[in-house]
């Protein structure tokens, strides 16, 4: 004490003064700086919701900015930035799959998505869109809810399991007309009380319950609430090919593990899932739809760098002076990539070409899986005509008919997803690699057959695209030839010349 | 001044003697945490290299630590890490090519591949694996040394163009005595005088020409001393079936767009690059080499993220205070991961999954392509075992044998470049598509053909892969059957039988 008294005496009193004056000096400094710095962001409570609420109104009284930037995903979005997926851009064009994917129009005649299958436009049209294509589209009946509309699973408790197949106009007249054209809402993905994210659909809940996982982190819910409707699904059918309800194919799948080759499984081992038929070979067969969710998960890098579906389609953005997850989802292209800046901030160029050179790839591999298949098609309409079903048990036909298969769930599987391979690049070479050598192979079984039969096909087969292409459905709708996608790297023209193409 | 004056004179003496010390201590401060921090690596210099010093013992004395680096070659890598390359591992297996992919005895029958085609064991080897494997494979002769002796340039200078096609044991004997087993070294990728990085091989300086870019970067340079050897070229032969020369397939290409489609063009139109004959189809063809350069450079990922092969494969190390390029080239699997690491951190566990995951994917394709192949070429041998040349001309044999070389060109492409697809996955998978939907066109004509001629060769084409894979050439080698790769997603055995591939 007597030491530290001493030092005390020391040190002059200015000195201690000087000392007290720096001090308080830095001190306002390091406080004005931080005050120049971003602010924390933070949550806005103004009330509460309540319990089975579906007006997005009301919750966007709780959570305005969220619920602004839902609103948004009725704007177009900027044209000419994806190469691939135009469905809702400035433009205001509606694109026509069939005549991006002339082969679809061959492959699918014979039910509503040979008519009219468009590109989609995005969450505000979801239902709309119902209303406005061909109604070819919605003979399912009331199922055909079940990725539209909040109300589906209210409906089918409300009207039981006839719900699924009561005729479309009558299904949606049970929609309160307030929320007929309502798509995904907010009760869709989150707990009212909690706003935490939560699966809603029933269907997708049994669905996911085959994979065998019993919980999930928040990272995976914000995979799984997308997951409710971009996922593929059967719809069982009578006797009478009435709908009798909803079923995802992910029986012996697990997490991560959803593959192409046990849906197709699945899909040939229930005979009900046959839901329509495919007219130009008469074979009953079953549909995939947008299989989002299982080729994302199916080990793509991004999936396996632990990122969810919101981290590219509702990146977090700064609105005033709160972090918002941004509800206008849309393709990170047509956001000027702002999602993977986050992570791979050196250059917007080089991102936006390695995507065009993944797609590019992509579409040469599905374009030729597309083309070589409905050349087996043609084959296939050939021997019906000709020999009707006598050729049947022939092991080249029966052998010829279940790599066509195999060949056109692949197909319809990658045709339906809706990234042109970008959610999972080398699954989706893999994926088309083998359909083109699936179907391929059966071509070559029935040149055989058919030449054994004393019929020589020659050597390119007519596809004739422009019967299947053109005064499509009530709307009588055309080929729109600008529209076509062409294979980048040329090749597809090699083994299915132009001129057998018929378009 | 007089301020100035007035004020120095205010603040008293022990003041300026206090504000002295603290300047004093603080600079004595940050000098001993400087010190206490990593020290700036540098150069040692301690003589010069003359010019055409080919020995690696006299480089070695300037730089010692890049020279011990390149004298570990020697070593074998640790095994078990690397899923599809065991080239040169402590388990001290050779791993025969034809055993882990059967189909390649079967389609390079004909010529040295078909004998021997070993994994390399790397840059220290190359020149002896020349001496160890089947003499066959050195029929071509001079030419050979290309790639594997730092002298063929002096040595085609000195003996004129007759080296090339000089006999293979004449011609290493002309390498001096003391440099015979030399592979790569310091002179084929450096100046001497300034260490520079300098393409020092002829014909690949040719080779580059063609593409028609004037300047190279650094970072450019860091891919093309590689190139000099990990690229693909042809050996045009005379009509004696004598080498005259070495070429590389790049006449039309550009930068970054080499393409298989270009390659193979130009193979067809060259008739002089034909430079074997399939013993199983008759069919007189080219070949394609290690073609890493034109693989990885054609808009991959890593390519467009502006890295170079010594980015991977000679990441900078420590060695005592000094960072080095590592000389001791290896996949980054049997390294640990130690260069994948320096850009993505996260997690080695994941990196090593997807590296698998992608690799799984193209072997899958590869081995596909493969099998289907192999059926065409013996339906090839079908037709011309039955009836000659007579169906030569008959536009389904034209357009098979045409859809036949395009699949196998693409096949020996993929089967050559050793990353299993790693190098540029996407651009694997559409390679290998396309040579899947080739090959695979080839075999329906060639079975509608046969059926026309009235031969039914029945579903599954009988492969008799142990006639081609076992007692080959001077050593009786035999298959391997746990060398062999086998299709990870089990889809091969469902086009091409187990019990059709005569294993």
């Amino acid at each position: 004490m007597e030491f530290l008294n001493n030092l005390i005496q020391k040190i002059e009193r200015k000195h201690i003064v000087i000392a007290i004056g720096v001090v308080i000096a830095l001190s306002l400094f390091i406080y004005i700086i931080g005050a120049l710095g971003p602010s924390e962001p933070k949550l806005v409570l103004v009330g509460t919701i309540p319990d089975n609420e579906y007006d997005p109104q009301e919750w966007g009284k709780v959570y305005p900015l969220e619920y602004e930037s839902w609103k948004k995903t009725q704007d177009p979005r900027p044209a000419g930035k994806s190469f691939y997926k135009k469905g809702w851009d400035t433009d205001k064009i509606i694109y026509d799959k069939l005549s991006e994917y002339p082969f679809m129009a061959l492959l699918f005649k014979g039910w509503g998505f040979g008519i009219a299958y468009n590109e989609p436009r995005g969450h505000w049209y979801m239902r709309i869109d119902q209303d406005e294509i061909d109604q070819s589209r919605t003979k399912a009946g009331g199922v055909c809810l079940n990725c539209k509309s909040p109300y589906m699973d209210a409906l089918v408790k409300q009207y039981g399991n006839s719900f699924y197949s009561m005729k479309w106009q009558d299904a949606i007249a049970k929609i309160p007309p307030k929320h007929k054209d309502l798509g995904a809402t907010c009760i869709d993905c989150h707990d009212n009380k909690t706003m935490g994210l939560k699966i809603n659909r029933e269907a997708f809940k049994k669905g996911l319950a085959k994979l065998g996982k019993k919980e999930y982190t928040r990272q995976e819910m914000r995979i799984l609430v997308c997951a409710q409707c971009h996922v593929t699904y059967n719809i069982p059918k009578n006797e009478q090919m009435q709908s009798i309800g909803l079923e995802h194919p992910y029986e012996g799948s697990s997490w991560g593990n959803i593959s192409i080759e046990n849906i197709i499984k699945l899909i040939k081992k229930n005979a009900n899932w046959g839901e329509w038929k495919q007219q130009v070979t008469g074979f009953k067969v079953g549909f995939i739809r947008h299989p989002e969710f299982e080729f994302f998960t199916r080990q793509s890098v991004h999936f396996n760098a632990g990122l969810a579906c919101a981290d590219c389609h509702m990146p977090y953005k700064r609105v005033g002076s709160f972090k918002i997850s941004d509800h206008n989802l849309m393709s990170p292209l047509k956001d000027d990539l702002f999602a993977c800046l986050k992570c791979h901030p050196q250059s917007k160029e080089r991102l936006v070409k390695q995507i065009k050179e993944i797609q590019d790839r992509t579409i040469s591999l599905l374009l030729k899986a597309g083309y070589h298949e409905a050349v087996v098609a043609k084959l296939f309409e050939r021997i019906h005509n000709q020999f009707k079903d006598t050729l049947a048990s022939d092991p080249l036909y029966v052998q010829a008919k279940d790599f066509y298969l195999e060949a056109l769930y692949r197909l319809i599987y990658m045709g339906a997803e809706n990234s042109i391979g970008f959610h999972n690049p080398e699954e989706a070479g893999r994926i088309l690699g083998d359909s083109i050598g699936f179907s391929t192979k059966a071509e070559g079984l029935l040149r055989q057959l058919l030449a054994k039969k004393g019929i020589d096909v020659g050597q390119s087969i007519n596809l004739e695209l422009a019967k299947y292409l053109n005064n499509r459905g009530e709307h009588k709708l055309m080929f729109k030839r600008e529209q076509e996608f062409k294979d980048p790297f040329g090749i597809v023209e090699k083994t299915v010349p132009r001129g057998s193409m018929g378009l």
